[in-house]
């Protein structure tokens, strides 16, 4: 089984070949550019391969709604040509198989309850914390779309005490995102987050925001794992700050021994690594194969 | 079709029985004391009613999770009595038919789902705002339990500019819960809120604290009908302030015509008024007798 894998990326897209057992036997990577110029390359890196299924994890919003003409297309995003655009329709005319199609982080989470961090979980939620904040929900073995898809990124925060940067989201100011993604680290301090100390307050301060959201999402949904992934979170030193503030936030409430005497193996980093992405595509690509099947 | 439908709420029970449209034909209702001196009521009302199935829509936290041997317990609550009682096993002693068990959250969502303001949609929550808030999940066409079941009433909350409230949670201080229940109101005005004028100050900073929660689920989630139950919500004017304030922390993002063009029929009360919990254990115990079939 050889199935088509897109990681599809606001600045970056990533293309592989992969099989069932969730391994990527090929792949390519090359800058987002408009629609028709960055999918030829996908296209030609696809060509004869001869992929039964092909699994795209997009930057979004996208449109989901299966019952909906617009099924299948990037909505309103501001990156040139995109808005709008047919990516489930424009790689179905080059190649007629089954077209898996979802957000990156929901890709991602798939991914990783297949083959990751989440491994055999019929629940888990991957939060992505990079350029942006986004969030993958899996839920009672299904990935959740609701109306849309999953936007968690751009819930409301409480501030941290010490912090008085007005937030970097156009929409919202001091939401999560607005206040924890890379931007935002770059524009509070004035440097890059990867060139702060690891003891820099920046982190303590970080962590205090992550674990407001994912206070809130084990409160409401109690998944059986939480991942942590995105360029932010190579800053490994971040994990433990984030369990314990994690832990005051909940004080006992939800009562499962995973989160009050395992913290450490519950909110965890991806297992997939920097591959979750890409695997989570192939993911869809499969699912998608075998649905029509 | 007969099924038995339990209401187990921490004041009051609320048994019922009713037929697979969800036609309750007969019901009872008394206060919740221990449980036995508390279930004996329901054994004797359901007696010789010949019922084929029973559904339980409990207060909690319960255990959901059919691989733990405490399956069908109340686990922590300091209700007299009920602190690991085996509420399943009880009733299954006296009926030997399938039981279905949830949160009255839960089952409230399900029952909605299936006739009320949600009817025919594959997704939807439902917030009660009683004497405690809580929050029943439905999503995919699932019911959400994770590790746990939805705790949701517990999420942090900014706080409301002239609200100097310290809040009524003894876990977390001011939490939702401890902000918005029925006794937080009381507790910061000094009266119960069925006593405040409609138009008093109250009534927005309660919206302000829901509006909160709802945007959080509506962007983690989006589902696809919102309803607000519970004694606080017969304040009907609650539900204008409330749609104002979540498309004012939204401003926009969740792209639906749902959500942006038609909120007054998005945010709702329950399409099955005070019967949305007991409909729902209907629902619950119609499950469970298909899913036995
Ligand atoms: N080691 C690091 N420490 C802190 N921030 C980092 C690190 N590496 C990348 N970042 C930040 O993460 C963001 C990029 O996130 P990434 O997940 O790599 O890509 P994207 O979100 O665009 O897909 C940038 O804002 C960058 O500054
Ligand atoms: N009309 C009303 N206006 C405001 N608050 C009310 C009203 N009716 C009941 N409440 C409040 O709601 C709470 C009871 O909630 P309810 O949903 O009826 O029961 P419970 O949560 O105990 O199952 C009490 O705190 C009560 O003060
Ligand atoms: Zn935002
Ligand atoms: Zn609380």
């Amino acid at each position: 089984m050889r199935i088509g894998a897109i990681e599809a990326g606001g600045t970056k897209f990533i293309c592989g070949i992969g099989n069932d057992k969730g391994e990527i036997l090929d792949r390519i990577s090359f800058p987002t550019e408009a629609p028709e110029q960055t999918l030829e390359q996908a296209v030609a890196f696809f060509g004869d391969k001869g992929v039964e299924a092909i699994g795209i994890g997009s930057f979004g919003p996208i449109n989901l709604d299966r019952s909906n003409p617009a099924y299948g297309r990037v909505t309103t995003t501001p990156k040139p040509g995109w808005a709008g655009f047919d990516f489930v329709g424009y790689m179905k005319r080059f190649f007629p198989v089954p077209v898996g199609f979802d957000t990156d982080v929901n890709a991602a989470v798939f991914g990783e309850a297949k083959w990751g961090a989440a491994k055999g979980l019929d629940s888990c939620v991957y939060y992505t914390i990079g350029t942006g904040v986004g969030v993958g929900v899996y839920a009672e073995g299904k990935l959740v779309h609701g109306l849309v898809h999953p936007e968690g990124g751009h819930i409301l925060t409480r501030r941290h005490p010490e912090d008085n940067f007005i937030g970097a989201c156009p929409f919202h100011g001091d939401c999560l995102e607005g206040m924890a993604s890379g931007p935002a680290i770059e524009k509070r301090w004035g440097v890059k987050g990867s060139e702060l100390p690891g003891d820099h307050k920046a982190w303590e301060m970080e962590a205090y925001y992550l674990a407001q959201a994912l206070s809130g999402v084990i409160l409401l949904l109690s998944p059986k794992k939480v991942i942590l992934g995105g360029g932010v979170m190579h800053q490994k030193q971040l994990f433990p700050f984030v369990r314990k503030e994690v832990a005051r936030n909940l004080n006992g409430y939800v009562a499962s021994p995973a989160i009050l005497d395992d913290m450490d193996n519950y909110i965890v980093p991806p297992g997939l690594g920097d591959n979750a992405g890409l695997c989570g595509a192939l993911a869809l690509g499969i699912e998608a194969s075998s649905a029509s099947a």
